[in-house]
């Protein structure tokens, strides 16, 4: 298959019994996971690199957390406006954001 | 921070505005991420290998989706019945399941 280069995890405390509740949704990681979508669409990404939604990420108190795969970078307290510096440096520069690694 | 060695996505349809529908969900993907936290628990892998449910992983005609993160080894057509086998196999034996591999 074509896997994506990247593929960025967004915690969105969604749980299995279909309920959304938890830090990182209370800390509008819902607005991180639409401000990515925009980006990787502006950016013509979409078949390079692919955002999805997840249930807890057991890093509640460093949340919102974010994933980037395969790299296997984590970023804790990110708030929607980093999305802009997450995609410009790490994946469309491959530089890891020093300052949102957990 | 201390990484998972293991991380397991599960897609679960689970949708941002707390929906769950999908056809992984239709597909009891429910069963294979619950397996997959009880086989962890039972093997004393707590700390070590993590799973996660996601939304659509846009395979839905591949469905259920099972992603295995760093290795970026995608499964398709899981079943619950499956876990044990990818347990055994991948996660604690190191090689990828060929037959259920996209």
């Amino acid at each position: 298959m074509n896997k994506p280069k990247y593929h960025i995890l967004v915690c969105t405390s969604s749980r299995v019994n279909g309920q959304q509740k938890g830090f990182c949704h209370t800390k509008a990681s819902v607005d991180i996971i639409n401000n990515f979508m925009e980006e990787i669409e502006d950016r013509g990404l979409g078949g390079k690199v692919m955002v999805s939604n997840t249930g807890c990420l057991a890093l509640c108190e460093k949340g919102p957390v974010v994933v980037i795969y395969p790299d296997n970078i984590w970023y804790g307290g990110v708030t929607a406006d980093d999305v802009d510096e997450i995609m410009n440096e790490h994946i469309e520069g491959g530089q890891v954001v020093k300052r949102l690694e957990l």
